[in-house]
């Protein structure tokens, strides 16, 4: 088994790919932006070039390199590597991803959940090293989570686990376009919060620094940082539903440390703290003490490493 | 290693003992009252004679059995098996019992949660037999959860995954002794059922057939047989929470089979209609299709067979 990898992240606007040593170091570096304009084919040509790109960028013999891990937004067929029907990537709808790449490129493809594989980044070179019961919670648009449980990467029957986002806060609350209602990403996620914001600052006209055009959590932090009593009660609210859910998901999960990523999880303590402390106030006695709920560690790279850390275990299973 | 072991369920009334062959048949069998009443000692010396009563009724050589498993009301320390503090076992707080009946009974002792073993009993020869990805749900005072993820049984970092009782259906809901808010066992345990239809006996006085002393979860059942439609409609709420929480649960554990057992889920279709209709309603496409919400099989014997596997676990691992 060779012991470089490669681990692609295929994002709505940008790929990126790394080339990874067995120790998890990356080595060589490519990005591209994602041209869904032109099509399927388009993409993944673009993916084998940033493939290749980044093997270059490393400088090492290509006859040296393993496979390739690719993390794809969901949801996917992890068998045969067909990606279902991506809200972000509609043209790749029904695209056998990983046949394709294994014709282009002459190597061995692993596909998985983009959200899966950070968490296995995470797990393996980030915030979670060492940690064998580990879940990461990616917050964006929506709510992505990953999970590691005694070392490897939860899946389910059929790789769909850990879909975090999903769970129900309140079983009466709005209908997601999941089926569920109340979601955990309806509440807690980025784009929730800013919803949320709005319409209080549409509804109650508070006295604050926010404007509703434009307005992203990065706004809201800032306007909290700088004093605006509405900006930072509207991080201590999406902190408490944060930790409403995490209650929720220990129970089930019995993780003993949680990570949250994305641009929200910038915000630092001003959303850490209430999560942390609705979720020692909601928790289990005996698990709640040893949980941790911290930042991650590896932003973009968490992908490209848990890409390449598939990719090892698809040849480690050969 | 030996391929008979024995299966111990310890409860709050009774300790049952099994020994059980390789291939998960019960060829003996031991049950003796758990005598709470004369405390810790009674109640470890009662599980060692019921253990010697199950080889016994086997007619077999002692020697030529293997481990123990027990099942115990939790929580528990899994790894020094020692009883933290079970509601229904209060003398039991603290006892080693690992320890304890080793030294009693000279053989290897592993312990577990009575859910989870029941589960893994299921999933051995049960319902879930070769189902990879199983989620157990025991329906009682309170809801219990056992699972079993690619084969294996799930603990999580210290024993206390899937307490599936304790996820929240409503954020903003009752506070539940566990510390959570609207716990799903506050609304969906047997429990729960008789407690909200006597909360409707005393606040609405509907007509039915139904009194408020000594109400069970048959009682509704049978009175719903005889066409009693406000016993029916207490069973078609607890049917839709019921279906409610399994979706947030499947969204999370990815789990292509869920069993129900426990004296509520004789109530049988009246209660699994409605579970797998809310179900289907909210679930997630590509994923709620293949779920199958079904009756447990094995009855008492789950915890049994579970602690006896537990029993060839703990001797394949030394």
């Amino acid at each position: 088994m060779s012991t470089l990898t490669v681990g692609v992240d295929l994002g709505g606007t940008n790929t990126r790919a790394g080339l990874v040593t067995g120790g998890g170091e990356i080595v060589g570096r490519a990005r591209y932006p994602t041209r869904l304009d032109l099509g399927s084919d388009a993409v993944v040509g673009g993916i084998a070039d940033c493939v290749r790109g980044a093997i270059s960028d490393g400088g090492v013999d290509p006859s040296k390199v393993g496979g390739v891990g690719v993390g794809s937004p969901g949801p996917l067929n992890l068998e045969t590597g067909v990606i279902i029907s991506p809200e972000n990537l509609p043209c790749m709808r029904g695209v056998p991803l990983k046949a394709l790449l294994e014709s282009e490129l002459g190597r061995t493809v692993a596909v998985d959940n983009d959200a899966n594989l950070a968490a296995y980044g995470e797990q393996w070179m980030g915030v979670g090293r060492g940690v064998g019961n580990f879940l990461c919670v990616t917050l964006g648009t929506g709510i992505g989570g990953g999970w590691v449980a005694d070392g490897k990467l939860m899946r389910g029957f059929n790789g769909n686990a850990a879909e975090i986002g999903h769970i129900s806060l309140n079983l009466n609350g709005p209908r997601c376009p999941c089926g569920n209602h109340g979601c955990f990403e309806l509440y807690a996620s980025a784009t929730a919060m800013v919803r949320r914001t709005r319409e209080r600052l549409s509804q109650e006209q508070p006295e604050t620094m926010l404007e509703p055009d434009g307005l992203t959590t990065e706004a809201i932090s800032r306007a909290a940082e700088a004093g605006d009593a509405f900006a930072a009660e509207m991080f201590e609210q999406t902190g408490f539903l944060m930790g409403a859910g995490l209650v929720s998901l220990v129970n089930v999960m019995n993780v003993e440390m949680i990570a949250l990523a994305g641009g929200m999880a910038r915000a630092g303590e001003r959303l850490f703290e209430p999560a942390r402390r609705t979720f020692l106030e909601r928790g289990t006695v005996g698990v709640k003490e040893f949980v941790r709920i911290v930042p991650a560690a590896l932003g973009d790279d968490a992908g490209i490493l848990g890409a390449a850390r598939l990719a090892r275990d698809a040849a480690a299973e050969r």
